[in-house]
């Protein structure tokens, strides 16, 4: 059989439950499609600061880094929002993305027919949305330099940070959004600032030079804010988006809470080759951890992302999509997606109703 | 009587059929509360660039600082789309915010009972939203320096901007935010992403400092990616959202798509003195420019808040607010907001019955 080797970061709150449950349905699509994998579970975010005194201890970057694939839970939560900022959680995701240099984040947000009614949305807006978010995720403004704090002429304290992209840091999460956008509808908006800011300029002359290469592909251009309006008025427009880190972080969001369901949803982030890291992009819910409530879903279509982005195993990711949409056929609904007329269970049952369908 | 010099600037695409309608108004208003206006139309934007070479003359500039508060229409246009940048008409627009000085812009977004079917959000959930967002409007990224393009130390082309913000910008905003949310429900949202810049945690940091003197507020903070998110889920949490430049111009974007009515939204622009700059959301809708089919209702608006929060006229600007009301509840809508059921007109037609009941 294929083997491959797994790091699996449960993280905080939420995160070990949805994460034992993601195990459990990567092992069984694994073993109906013979591959074998081992699963080697390691610290991070709070629950290593608590455990190491810090949120991404080298011992859990050096084996992410030797993994085929990473499979994150959730970090973070109330219990560590003083700490210093190196010492938070988000520093040991930012650390551990830049460790991994996976540049490439994918959102997708899709709005299923099952649960279309989850949507904040009329219906006739929200259905058939199925749009993806490419965000540029080890660059700009997160990571640029100078940053800190200082004083001005006048000797008032400022705050600062550095908005920047260079040319190789465009071109690549470009044909990132350009191959991805091929294999879907073949559309592809690029969300940038251009009219004001000169990062966004050279995102936008770049974004459109490497356009040639993927003639089959239409390229459009939108502001932020226009984008962040047209996501309310009219998501089914899109197809694929690219952008960069700290608008993408706000989109995809955006985009997110659009489909209603958050727990539904997951993430890949990939670099140019080694290791993706893959995780749900829903929160640690520190209020309902250890409750057995948490829908493990997201965490299951991101071990599928995994397969398919991350190992090639496009057989055993369909395994788990298909063995989840047959779960929510079946009516089975965690607390957060439940609608009248449909079976409420906790994260563990979920997992045990997608293990029957894979 | 008491007079006012007021500097319109109708400027591009649906901008003079909006600005003749707001004068009219205006003027009408102003006469039943013994206020006389002196009204100087100057170029603005692309008509300005088209009739003397750049997008904000010298001349309309200094206009604008000597009245007594200025009113835009919109705008830009595909046309100006390919102007080198210090030659767009939005260069203008951030030229003229700057030389005012108008720090402060005021955006609220409110779902009026009668065009609650307009937005996208169900019922439920777009119903009694009624939230004021207020954006830094001339600093952070837009203004920040060094600004520019480079290379990187392997020659690669970087084009870099520098987020900033000083202690004095963020108190003073904050004030006008904190007097504002006083007025309002008492409850102040401060939006920013202080996990990850420093920017943003001197912008907490002093936005929690300036609580203290209004006690009688309510601060909370979020980070942007969840205001995004929580927009869409459940806009009726939020009260008054305080938020730097760029933050601010996606967020009150996305807030006013979701009245689903942005033919409807007014903002202003405030300085710590001098005159206010007041204009419709909405930009310039070159498809429809000239076809009196614009909604001027934004502009009209835009001048009960230069009554109100420009000159201290709250009389004057109730009027035009009630002759709004009125004229929704008469059933007159333009194609914007038109619903069966009721009476669609055009942009000077609409203007005619808002000056029946002013
Ligand atoms: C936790 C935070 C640092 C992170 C980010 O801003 O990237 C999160 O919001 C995300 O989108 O994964
Ligand atoms: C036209 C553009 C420069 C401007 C901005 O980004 O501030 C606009 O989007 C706005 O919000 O008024």
């Amino acid at each position: 059989p294929k083997r491959y080797s797994i790091t699996l970061l449960p993280g905080d709150g939420i995160g070990p439950e949805v994460i034992s449950v993601a195990k459990n349905v990567l092992k069984l699509a694994g073993s109906l499609e013979g591959i074998e994998f081992s699963f080697q579970e390691m610290p991070m975010g709070g629950a290593a600061f608590d455990l190491t005194g810090t949120p991404l201890p080298e011992e859990t970057l050096s084996a992410a880094q030797k993994a085929d694939a990473v499979l994150l839970g959730a970090i973070g939560g109330y219990k560590w929002d003083k700490n210093e900022k190196h010492l938070k959680p988000e520093t040991g995701l930012l650390q551990l993305r830049e460790g991994l240099k996976v540049f490439a984040n994918l959102r997708p947000a899709t709005v299923l027919p099952q649960l279309v009614d989850a949507s904040t949305l009329k219906k006739d807006v929200a259905e058939g949305v199925d749009l993806m978010v490419v965000r540029e995720l080890t660059g700009g403004i997160y990571f640029g330099k100078p940053r800190g704090f200082s004083s001005d002429e006048k000797g008032e304290e400022i705050g600062f940070n550095t908005e920047v992209y260079a040319t190789y840091e465009v071109d690549r999460i470009a044909r990132v959004a350009f191959e991805i956008a091929r294999k879907r509808r073949g559309q592809l908006c690029s969300v940038d600032k251009a009219n004001v800011l000169e990062a966004s300029m050279l995102w936008r002359k770049r974004v459109t030079a490497i356009a040639a290469e993927y003639p089959d592909v239409e390229l459009s251009h939108m502001y932020v804010d226009n984008a962040a309006m047209q996501l309310v008025r009219y998501p089914k427009q899109f197809d694929t988006i690219v952008t960069n880190n700290i608008f993408g972080d706000i989109l995809s969001d955006e985009a997110s809470m659009i489909t209603g369901s958050i727990g539904m949803l997951p993430s890949a982030s990939l670099g140019e080759s080694g290791p993706g890291l893959f995780e749900p992009i829903h929160g640690s819910a520190p209020d309902i951890a250890g409750q057995d409530k948490a829908n493990p879903l997201a965490t299951v279509l991101s071990a599928a992302m995994l397969l398919k982005y991350g190992l090639g195993e496009a057989n055993a990711a369909k395994r788990i999509e298909n063995a989840v949409l047959d779960t929510l056929n079946k009516g089975f609904r965690t607390g957060d997606i439940y609608s009248a007329g449909n079976k409420l269970v906790g994260c563990k049952e979920m997992g045990e109703e997608v293990l029957k369908s894979v």
